[in-house]
Order: structure tokens, then C-alpha cells, then sequence
């Protein structure tokens, strides 16, 4: 049983984890800027340009841990723009998938590099040791 | 530089920590919800309950990374339900403090055993040297 009176917020891997994940999305969100992208657009994007990808919006929203309607507003979005295109599954045709375009893979590439050197910038602090090992429990809580 | 073929979103770090902050936010709330709390209010009614401290609410902001008028509207609420109350600061008689009152420390002992609880499930597919790890790592991010 804890003890109130030793809680200590700043200790708390919750806390933590919210405070930091924040910073780095306000940074990721400025790197994304210039090219008209916010985080969860490029998250979505990312996932569309994947080879041989056949998602559709629910998987999507399920693989971002995002609302189906926050999805498929990001996926308007992103399709006005021509980044993006929905389009019968190749496995099930009465499916809708979401795929990159050409224009898509494009704005993809740069804003790859800029979310990694803002990341870079973040996590400089960090020795590669530590960066490799927070990676690697991360993706352990996230495969839970 | 980055090859953007090479790109996956589950390895990115910022993507990881949004995902596995958004979890234990998500079971922190569920965990709160029977003592009318949310993750927010928590955790300005933690700093609020801390022994000897003098916060501002524009402290508290700072502190918590929230939005000033976000920080209003909890020690509103809080204040309402009678576990804050906003005092004189005693350095400063001018400033106005946010204080726990004796039902906040009450509620926040409480608080504080059933969110120890929702995190100590969440992380416990991490070694016990695994999530010593996972604090530190992350409080050297956050202090930076």
C-alpha cells in the first residue's frame, strides 16, 4: 500500500509518461508545421503509405488508439489534398482502404526527416543506450 | 537522414510514448472515477496537498504543463467540492495559493492507492529493474 504522504507526483510513470509524451508532440507538431501536417495526420498518412497495406479507417483508428470519427475526419482531410486515397480492399472489395498517393509518399519522405530531427533534438539529451532501451520498453507496454 | 521506405510508425519514440501515455491515462481515470476524479484534477490536488508548498495557480500551470485557465477551472472545481481552498500565500500576502484542505488529503490518500494500483497492472509486464529504468530514463527526458 502506498503511502499518501510519500507520493511524490513527479515520480509517478503516469506523470511522466503524459509530461513527456506532450513535449515531444508540441515539437513534433512545430517540425510538422511548415508542411501543413499535424501529428495525427502524419501518423495516419504513415500508416498509408505502408507496402502492401490494406487498412481501413477502423483499423486505422484501432492502430492509433484514435476515435473512428477522428479518423475519418483526418482522412477528409488528408484526401482534399490529394495525400491520400480511399479505394476498394484489394482482399475484400465491399471494404474501403486507405492508401498514400504518389503526392503522399512525397510529403511523407520530408516529413520523416523533419519529425526524426526534432525527436533527435528531444532525445538528446539521452545516450544511445538509453534511447535503444526506452524504445524497447515502450514497445513492450504498447504490445501488452 | 532518415530513408522514409525504411519508416515505421511503431518504432518511432514519440508515437510510443503517446500511445503508452494515453493508456495509463485511460486506466488512471477508470481508477479515479469512483472518487469523482480525473487524471487533471489528481494531480493539482497532489501538488496542492504537498507539505510546505506555496503554489500559484501560474505555478501550478507550469508545473502540471496545463494551460493557466485550464488550471482555474480544476482549482475551481476543486474548491467547489471543498478539498482545495485558495489562501493568502504566506511569504507573499499578495499572491493567492492553492491549499489542500484536510478532506482533500483524505480523498487525495485514497486517490493516491488506486491509481498506485491501475499503474502497478499496466506496468507489470515490465521487470521490476525494467520500469526503474523506465522512470529514470523518463525523468532525465522531463528535467531537461
Amino acid at each position: 500500500m502506498p503511502d499518501p504522504l510519500q507520493h511524490r507526483l513527479p515520480d509517478d510513470v503516469g506523470y511522466l509518461l503524459s509530461r513527456t509524451s506532450a513535449d515531444v508532440l508540441r515539437d513534433t507538431n512545430s517540425a510538422l508545421q511548415p508542411l501543413g501536417l499535424r501529428a495525427r495526420a502524419f501518423a495516419v498518412l504513415s500508416c498509408a503509405a505502408e507496402p502492401e497495406a490494406e487498412h481501413t479507417q477502423r483499423q486505422l483508428a484501432h492502430r492509433l488508439g484514435l476515435d473512428p470519427s477522428q479518423v475519418v475526419a483526418l482522412v477528409d482531410d488528408l484526401s482534399a489534398r490529394g495525400l491520400v486515397e480511399r479505394r476498394p480492399g484489394e482482399q475484400d472489395r465491399r471494404t474501403r482502404t486507405v492508401v498514400a498517393t504518389a503526392q503522399g509518399h512525397r510529403l511523407l519522405g520530408e516529413a520523416v526527416c523533419v519529425v526524426a530531427e526534432a525527436q533527435r533534438r528531444y532525445l538528446d539529451v539521452l545516450t544511445a543506450a538509453e534511447t535503444r532501451e526506452l524504445r524497447r520498453v515502450l514497445t513492450k507496454l504498447s504490445d501488452r
